[in-house]
Formats: structure tokens, C-alpha cells, sequence
């Protein structure tokens, strides 16, 4: 950890020394044009916290159809008008949105969707972690999503730092969109199946995850308190071409991806003793990155 | 997640239902006094952050005797003086102390401890985790702590959320102690095997999880920004009786252990839809609780 503050000089110790080892991040970021893959404009949902920080989230539109029609429709109507942060429970999530029984819900949405904790596998184009997972029968990435396959035949997006899902009252309700909350800690993967999830911070997760916890139960900000307004929240495709966010994530299906996984799985990097031998999957983030020259 | 804003009107409308399922946080509230450990004052280590805040770490001296030797001299000796967070990355390490280069050791503390990343596992009475893991042959619970046993009869205690360890340089370096992380993000059970775990955080986490993000490579804090100072960091033993620091763990081979173990893997309280049938290490936090009547 301490390493990096020297770096400039242990760079010019070992000029001569044979080619570095590559990190998982080296990969990425030589991995060519061709291996990115560029996330449509209606599928980033960008939210601008009072101070103008930004959170911008990738939806799932293939695991969780209903829901994320209804969050595109919430961010046409501004039906977040006034949402705000309300809820950070210390390794565990931050939630934000509008209380649903005090607003109307924006035409066309849907007031109870079906229950899109999973799917079926098939039409899935997996990329297999090839570790065990205690979660699913086995798990790996799809289209740069991490995913989880179950005996029976099903698959679901997976609870990782980062994953974006649906807040809901007690089972079979199962949340309108009208809230949503992201995993600031450590993957509470008990979650997969039971809760819709709609996406993952793609960039600005600090600005949630560096918010001060909640003082109540579960992390909810005492009444009254806001501690994070949020100002806008719409999709990237209503924003001017000019200034549009765009992203990218590694295709999952690449040869760069591939490798990224081997080099995760096996780090042999001059700071390291020993190579774990194999991950867990919310150890192994998909890159993203800015569209470049955007 | 919703649930909790509505939970007074849930209870009345089931006032008159079947009992309620347990969470695993129910079992841990009910367990008798029979079960719980008081942590030894001279395992715990109290800083004090600017403000006030309090970050409680116990401290692992069954792994890392030789580093937990050194931080007990840093504390006696005061070698933290003007100490500071200053590193914050988000999704990965909170990482403080004093620049070693610019400070004398304290008397008696050793400058280059030995590769104390695992030790034999012999004498450790293990609880299973009884789920697979990707980085280990087999994981459990040790006298509270989570651990890992290796292939080659080795053990280590496993980067979860909370853990703390010795920032060093490069291997062979081990890290004298004086520049501590803690994990404030996924578990990087990479690490694991390749750094010295000293101790986790029992109280206080949120000092350092909701520090602003640095903004430099590997969330360094830009040069001259110290973010949290630290104004004290001192042993409990070392406090009053009166106002002394204490806490308390889940005996990890009780009866109510094992029961918190089997409902983190099989959540079937009114929230859930279906039990996850496991459950990673890192997800199964042992219980802590301040010494109660303290």
C-alpha cells in the first residue's frame, strides 16, 4: 500500500529490469478500441447532487424491462422533482427517491411490476468466472454484466458494490422505481432474487458512498435532515450532443476481458507474495470508462 | 428496503400472526451473556479522530504478533503524533498514520517485522463456514475472527469489510505497523496471504468510511490536504476503569453462532422470497456489542 509513494524512484531502480507485471488495470487500459463497447444514451441515467456532483448509472433494460421503463418514464415526467438522498446505512446501501404514497405516479408507469428478480438464462452470452460462488450454481458476465445462474434455469444481475436496485415494502410488492438505492459495501449477495435491481454506478458512486451515515434504523437520515438533495435526475439521451455523458464498459466477451479476468484472478504483480488462485465476482468490476475524445 | 418507513402499521396488521421469522440480527440480540466474549483491554486499540469520533480496532495478536508487538510500543510511545487519513479509496482502503521515513521507531519496536500473512493452522478452534470460497480450501470462524485455511496446512485472517492491515512497500517488506488501512469497500481477498492483518474495526467504521474520496492515484489526498486528523491513538488498556472502551463478540462455537450463521445463509424473514442456501465469508460479520452495563 505504502509502495506507491515511492514509485517515481523504484520506476528508475528497475529501468533495466525485465517487463513489469501487469495489474488488471494495465489491461484495461491497454485494451484496444475494438474491446470497448459503448453504452446507448438511454440506458445511462444521470443524477446531479445538490453541489454538482454527478452519479450516472447504466440500466439494465435486459433483466428488468418493467422497472426500467418506469425509471425512464419517472426521469421524463420529473417525478423525482424534490428527491433527495434519505437513507446510508454504513456497508450496505444509499438510497434515494421520492415516498411513493406521496406522489402520483407518472403516466404510463406501472404502480406493481412482476417480479423481475430473474430471468431465464437462455439468450445470455456468458463469459464463466470459473471460480465456486456459495450464491448460484455458477456465476460469470454477460454483455459486462455480472450474473448468476441457479439450477433452475434461471439467472439473475448479482448484488455487488456499485449495483443499483429497486426499494420495496415486504414481499410480493416489488417497488415502482420510485426509489432506488445502490451497494456501498460489501456485496450483500443474499439479496439477489429477492429485489429487482435496474443497474450500477458507472461513475460518481462517492458521491453516495462518502455521504455521512444515517443517525436511525437501518440508516435512515433523521426526519427532517436532508443531507444530499438531488437536483435533476434524467436520462443521458435527453442531454445535448455536445455535452452528453457517454461510457464504456470492456466487452466481457473479449480478449481483453479474458485476461483482465486471468491477471484478477491471479495477481503476480511486484507487491505480491502469493496468487489467490481464483475471485469472487464483486471482485472482479467490469472496466467502464469515458467514451474517449468525447 | 422500503419496509422499515411502514414498519408500525406492518406490526398492528400482524399483531396477530405467526410468530415472526428471526433475522440474523434478532439471534445475535438474543443471545445469553454465555455467549458473548469481552475483547482484552490490551487488544483493543481507541483513535480519536478530529472532532471527536472514535475508531475502535481489535487487534490480532494470535496473527501478527510481532506487529501487534510494534503498535502497542507506537501507542505507548506516542508515535502517532500528528497522524492523519491520508489516503481514502473509494470501494477499497481508508489508510492512515505517519510518513515511517520521517519518524524515529519507538524503543523496542522491530523495523522489519517478519511475513506474519499467515501462521500454522494448528491451535485455531474453527467453526465452518460450511459454503465454498474461491480464495481458500476452506473458511470459517476462529475465537471471533473470520479465517482461511490453506492447501499447504496454513491460515490467514481474510480481508473483509473492516479489516485492518499494515500498509508496506513492495515484498519483501512487511510494514513496521506504523501506516494502518482499513478495508472500506467489497473484501479484496487477493490481499489475503500477501499482508499483515493486524486487527478490525469493532466501533467507529464510519469515521473513515465516510471520508471524502482522495483525489489522487489510488485515493492519496492531494499533497497539504489532511482530511481527519488524528488526534490520539492509545491502547483501552490504558484508559480509567470508569471510562475504558469494552466490547464484546459472538463466541463463535456457541449455540447462538451457529444459529446467526444458519439464518445468514437461509434469510427467510418476511423481506425474502428465496434463501440464498450460503453465503461468503465477509458476508457473515461476527456479532460485536459494547460490553453491556459499561
Amino acid at each position: 500500500m505504502r509502495a506507491l509513494l515511492l514509485s517515481a524512484a523504484f520506476l528508475a531502480l528497475t529501468a533495466a529490469a525485465p517487463p513489469k507485471k501487469l495489474t488488471p488495470n494495465d489491461v484495461a487500459a491497454a485494451a484496444p478500441a475494438s474491446a470497448w463497447r459503448t453504452i446507448p444514451a438511454e440506458d445511462l441515467l444521470v443524477m446531479t447532487m445538490a453541489g454538482g456532483g454527478r452519479v450516472v448509472i447504466q440500466l439494465a433494460p435486459e433483466f428488468a424491462p418493467v422497472h426500467v421503463a418506469n425509471i425512464r418514464k419517472f426521469a421524463a415526467a420529473n417525478y423525482w422533482q424534490g428527491a433527495a438522498v434519505y437513507r446510508v446505512q454504513d456497508n450496505y446501501v444509499a438510497q434515494w427517491g421520492i415516498n411513493e404514497a406521496k406522489r402520483a405516479l407518472s403516466a404510463g408507469a406501472v404502480a406493481h411490476p412482476p417480479h423481475e428478480y430473474t430471468r431465464s438464462a437462455r439468450g445470455l452470452s456468458l463469459t464463466p468466472l470459473g471460480s465456486s460462488d456459495p450464491y448460484a450454481r455458477s456465476v460469470g458476465f454477460s454483455r459486462g454484466w455480472p450474473v448468476a445462474l441457479y439450477k433452475d434455469g434461471s439467472a439473475s444481475l448479482t448484488h455487488c458494490y456499485g449495483t443499483v436496485g429497486v426499494g420495496r415494502d415486504l414481499h410480493p410488492d416489488t417497488g415502482t422505481g420510485g426509489e432506488l438505492y445502490a451497494i456501498i459495501g460489501h456485496g450483500p449477495r443474499q439479496l439477489d432474487r429477492n429485489i429487482a435491481i435496474v443497474g450500477r454506478v458507472v461513475a460518481g458512486i462517492e458521491q453516495l458512498s462518502a455521504l455521512p451515515r444515517g443517525s436511525e434504523t437501518m440508516g435512515f437520515y433523521k426526519e427532517g435532515l436532508v443531507a444530499k438533495p438531488i437536483v435533476g435526475i434524467t436520462l443521458a439521451s435527453t442531454y445535448p450532443a455536445a455535452v452528453r455523458p457517454s461510457f464504456q464498459y470492456l466487452d466481457t466477451q473479449s480478449a481483453s476481458f479474458a485476461r483482465y479476468l486471468r491477471i484478477k484472478k491471479n495477481r503476480d504483480d511486484d507487491f505480491y507474495r502469493v496468487a489467490a488462485g481464483g475471485a469472487d465476482l464483486c471482485n472482479v468490476p467490469v472496466p467502464v470508462r469515458p467514451t474517449p475524445g468525447r
